[in-house]
């Protein structure tokens, strides 16, 4: 029971790609992310995933348009649908999704980190 | 499948205590408010609840102490736990929390709403 500052939790680490827990809440994990360049084509299959820009512009290519979020814009996306996240300068986010989802879906790549740490 | 401003959704509407839908993933909903004065006293049998704050500084009151949140930080409450937010000055805010979430918990009041809208 502490309050968390967006901010604060922020300036402790700068890698890329690399999602910090930092809420639970109902099985559903609140992380945040700094991003830049481009992710991988990827999936969930049982897990809606939302994307909430605190900083930056983020590009997310799905196979047939892409949408492009700014800051305080939110997007879901749906479990199943196939996304790419790119960043063409840092962003930085704040993701919602439930505890059991897979940072890259199915596939593994270098990028890859399914045990990511609470911060 | 679309994006969602936060800023555009918080114009829609200018009640007090009266959340508006605005997302839903994982069985559990995203929603905004606009909060002023004093909720009552209330638990959440089963359901955790995150609050965001977009806009202001709100208060909360648990019975063992205060929280005081301000922009862009955010408190979750554990379900089962007694809470009552004041917003002194009007204060905005996302809230996150299961579709099957009770307004004011067990209890109705005047300001009850359990059909909240999609927004």
């Amino acid at each position: 029971m502490e309050k968390v500052n967006i901010a604060e939790k922020l300036k402790k680490f700068s890698d890329h790609w690399n999602p910090r827990i930092v809420g639970e809440l109902n099985e559903q994990q609140v992380k945040l992310a700094k991003l830049k360049g481009e992710f991988v084509w990827h999936s969930h299959k049982e897990e809606d995933e939302m994307f909430l820009i605190i900083k930056g512009k983020l590009k997310i290519e799905f196979r047939d348009k892409t949408v492009v979020l700014n800051e305080n814009e939110f997007f879901i996306v749906p479990r199943g649908v196939e996304h790419k996240p790119i960043a063409e300068e840092e962003v930085h986010v704040m993701l919602f999704e439930p505890a059991s989802t897979k940072h890259t879906g199915e596939e593994s790549y270098k990028m890859t980190n399914n045990n990511q740490e609470f911060l």
